[in-house]
């Protein structure tokens, strides 16, 4: 035997064994289908992107969080920490032959070096869901129209969730209102957006930094307490068309969600679970500079990005941690060699017909082989001895109900 | 605007653009399909590994192939080039809890630097599927199973593939009778692994450098003739129980697989097509030492690696470049903004009676959305005017057939 080498995965790095595997299928299947049923178009790439791509819209600080490297033909790649960057690629490369608006979607894996902290690993998938070249609010609508579908399809009601919707757009027109020059804003936004993270007093000094007079920080303040957006024609547009949409529901007016990304535009939302247990669900918005960043001609779009971690801690949560475990499939088992050939011939016919079929694949006495499928994901079992071959018939067990029934060989 | 940089993906790594993953998908749902019925449990890990893990099973030639790099705590990193040795770790860390055998199966992202010829890239995705722990030959029947399975699943017939198999052991065995070391035996193997890629003399040499006789090395040649797996009990089970099975019209008894790597044990085998156009489809076989190298306790084990890039030629070569491109979805489309409201409302409706639904996000004259509905993967489609929204009720139209129906609003 060679030395023992370590069995655990990287630091940060994540292992999915089979019962975790069936949670990310239930959260993956649900960003599959809710894309789908909206009509969204998959697309991928390889998480490996050049790091000048990844460097260009990351700015300074996610720069220094990318793992990179140099390949033998000294290429300096990395791996993608978002999936933008390689979207706004795709999109540029293709920008004269593709039909806009684009409506497009991709479960993408991404990496970021950062310090471990509860929850934060280093490696996650996001599901992304964009929509470029089109303008009119129907585009944010859409989008976060399939985010709560995903949602409702793991399992969730907007009990358990809210979208809390805001417009930089909005807010800088209040803040102009109350005479805070429009090149302050970025500023504003920047302070703003640690609000709840950090104390007021901080903040208003952060503000302060900036260039505002006590007076406007106070006005920025009384701002931060507007409670409608009826003020804004653009989200009080995307609340009506979401009413009827059918999940107006799940929508809040949250002035406070300013999203620290300075790339965001207009509409911007962050998804949060009602109980405030967790970090945000998912978050977007509007962008209009992505595909320029690269060279690539202007477009405005509308996305989001939608991480696994989260939603499997709030599901976990909310559903109970064996809420995904499946019973669905058939178990197959026999007593002797003898009746081996019967039991493959049984699972063959029974796979054939759609059925999942473990079967078990040596001779082994009943009561083992209850036992390990009672503890399996079968709903049902059949067990083959010497008599059922013989009289070409078995019966068929449903472990929860405990009855059952025969079947033919 | 800022500079333009390449739009184009690092050397080697692959994009997948819509009309690639309806192809990709055709792929990976049929793997995932196969597994589910032959009852394999999914399992995965980050594409991330530790050096160390990866040289360790890859050898020298392998191990130069590697992507590694250094993260910022210096940990030396890489990126998986096959997806065994992380099976092995998460099979050893957890090798006295694990009820076994294990049936367990993963579609990984593997990477490997290589020159670039033509169909090889950089990077692609292996459906792994894999036994451990069962000696029985039931376990290659069952890998094997699931694979011809997945073929079926994706369109082919075992007239377009065949799954070329033999036996290591066999192979060994009749070299064993003929008088030839069984020391030599790694050596032989590695020659006879070359046929087809070069010429007989060239092997002859190889041979005779392993230090085998002239007689040795033509008695060697005549074993390469046999044409029968009759000899093998073992080989004989297994077409056997494939035949219970019903897919022993997919096999083919072939004394030339020997598989390069030296991890492989027993039964080996390679799927190819039959017309002799591509490389191997998937190849795999009875390995016993993997646990071992990274110092677990050993445990006998059958599995198998299939790629995605062959077989998606093979499909587009034999179905048509257009075969995966679906018809299935509704697209909605409005004439004016005063209908935007009961178009978002129809597709919401039709969302939520599961159909696939592209609404149009902002107003066209019909003859545009109808081309771009045409053009697009809906089947059906439904365009509103004043007068549909007045009366209430809208025609369906089949883009196929070209008829039309009525739809309430």
């Amino acid at each position: 035997m060679a030395d023992k080498i370590s069995f655990e995965a990287p630091r940060g790095m994540r292992d999915f064994y089979p019962e975790d595997m069936v949670w990310r299928n239930r959260v993956f299947d649900a960003f599959r289908a809710a894309g789908e049923a909206a009509g969204f178009e998959q697309y991928d790439a390889c998480v490996v992107e050049s790091y000048e791509l990844l460097a260009r819209k990351a700015g300074e600080e996610v720069g220094e969080q990318i793992y990179h490297f140099l390949d033998k033909s000294d290429r300096h790649l990395a791996l993608r920490a978002e999936m933008t960057p390689t979207l706004a690629r795709l999109v540029a490369q293709r920008q004269k032959e593709l039909s806009f608006p684009l409506k497009w979607t991709a479960i993408a894996q991404c990496f970021r070096y950062e310090r471990m902290t509860k929850g934060r690993k280093r490696e996650h998938y996001q599901w992304n869901v964009d929509i470029i070249g089109e303008e009119s609010v129907l585009a944010e609508v859409e989008v976060l129209g399939a985010a709560v579908d995903a949602l409702r399809r793991m399992g969730l009601t907007t009990a358990d969730f809210k979208v809390h919707v805001s417009s930089r757009k909005f807010l800088g027109e209040l803040l102009a209102k109350s005479g805070i020059d429009a090149a302050k804003h970025a500023q504003v936004f920047l302070a703003l957006d640690k609000r709840g993270k950090m104390p007021d007093a901080e903040i208003a000094a952060m503000l302060k930094d900036g260039g505002l007079s006590d007076a406007d920080v106070e006005a920025t303040f009384r701002i931060m307490e507007t409670k409608s957006h009826e003020a804004s024609p653009e989200l009080s547009e995307l609340f009506r068309l979401a009413g009827v949409a059918g999940f107006a529901d799940a929508l809040v007016f949250d002035i406070g969600v300013i999203r620290g990304l300075s790339y965001y535009t207009g509409i911007v939302f962050e998804c949060f679970d009602t109980a405030g247990e967790f970090r945000a669900i998912f978050g977007g918005g509007r962008y209009d500079n992505l595909l320029t960043t690269i060279g690539a001609e202007p477009a405005t779009a509308v996305g989001l990005g939608f991480g696994d971690v989260v939603v499997t801690e709030l599901l976990k949560s909310r559903l109970g941690g064996d809420a995904a475990a499946r019973k669905d499939g058939i178990a197959v088992g026999f007593m002797f060699p003898e009746q081996r050939d019967a039991a493959v011939r049984l699972a063959a016919r029974l796979r054939s017909e759609g059925n999942r079929v473990d079967l078990s694949l040596h001779a082994q006495k009943p009561k083992k082989f209850f036992s390990h499928a009672g503890a399996s994901s079968a709903a049902k079992a059949v067990f083959l001895g010497p008599d059922d071959v013989a009289a070409g018939v078995a019966r068929i067990k449903d472990m929860a109900e405990r009855t059952e029934t025969g079947i033919c060989l």
